[in-house]
């Protein structure tokens, strides 16, 4: 059988001003385990702003999302602008601030948030194509943004109410989730778990991105 | 039965200057499923070099080791000078570039290095005690630096004969091993495991990295 060619769409590396690391590396790991091919990639732009992880405040440096989204793909990852929905089977965002502040703006501007224009032309694409997207933690939020208001996708964030009224007044329709449990809208084929945004230790993003890729996988024919 | 508490020592967030990000989450990921608690350290200080994980080129940017270590850690870290042994059962070392630039000095100065003066006293203090110590991929050379003359622990980085006749130089018994392997220094309580130094993709970096989180809870009394 041929392998699935999935991309992992990067914002960064780190928690509070990229991705996740948890999440994007456990995602990496059960796509390899599972057998599909991964296509790493990012925006090639500065990063809306860079935070110590150890005091939670920003430091005003300057860093390229697509540099340090490398540091998590080693250094095998290409810009999201280069990427065409033809070479990919299916594509997974992680979580992580990164998602809601580097590939959207929706941790500054909430359900008036925009979409980073290469990011945007992807997942088009890819929703045009009938591929399969996946989603982890906030970066959810990219999805109600872009397909809200046109298909009202099913998704979502976990429990947090605020931030599921958030994604519902983008147009998508939250259903609440554990954290071991994917919600799948199989129309759209769109799959979503709730990973950090409720998880309250790294094997329980392990479970739900597990679940997740697998169904991708099953999802990206 | 008492949870086991087993220290992860990181040494930045990146494979070339830093903390191997798959090795390193890997191994936080195992330890949590095998029910382990987790105590993530580094040294406060900066880093020996900042590389641009795209370009592979080093970019002059000052970074702090414990600062971007907390990236992986998603901020629940500490310096590696308020550990005592007392409050570890074991204590794991993933590898990247940064185990050979930050911890110790192998990656400049070869058989000749030296180990950061806080890692050398918690290391020393767990072999002391009799408490296991796991090193992944590069980092066995820390081990080899502070051990090798004395106890002459028997360590493996995979295959390649460069790197370990420069252990052997310090005095270390090298053991070639596959990714998938560990090597397992009973009486000294010492377990290594290759990951990158001969894995071609993530998933072999999780195997191996079971094995070894699996060794050090057994050995850890």
């Amino acid at each position: 059988m041929k392998r699935k060619r999935i991309g992992v769409l990067l914002s960064g590396c780190g928690v509070m001003d990229g991705s996740e690391i948890h999440e994007a590396t456990l995602t990496l790991y059960f796509l390899d385990k599972q057998g599909a091919d991964i296509l790493c990639m990012a925006p090639d732009k500065d990063q809306a702003d860079v935070v110590n992880h150890v005091s939670g405040n920003a430091t005003g440096e300057k860093r390229s999302i697509l540099n340090e989204a490398a540091r998590i793909a080693r250094g095998k990852i290409v810009d999201i602008n280069t990427v065409k929905a033809d070479e990919l089977d299916g594509i997974i965002l992680p979580g992580g601030f990164g998602a809601a502040k580097n590939l959207c703006t929706f941790a500054f501007d909430g359900a008036e948030c925009r979409v980073d224009e290469g990011v945007a032309r992807l997942l088009r694409e890819m929703h045009d194509r009938n591929k399969p997207i996946g989603a982890l933690c906030i970066a959810p939020a990219v999805l109600a943004r872009l397909f809200g208001a046109g298909v009202s996708p099913e998704l979502t964030i976990g429990n947090d109410a605020g931030t599921a009224a958030a994604l519902e007044k983008m147009g998508a329709r939250h259903k609440t989730a554990n954290t071991d449990e994917i919600v799948v809208d199989i129309k759209n084929k769109i799959v979503t778990t709730p990973c950090y945004m409720t998880a309250q230790s790294i094997k329980e993003v392990g479970a739900g991105a597990e679940k997740l890729v697998s169904k991708i996988l099953d999802l990206a024919g």
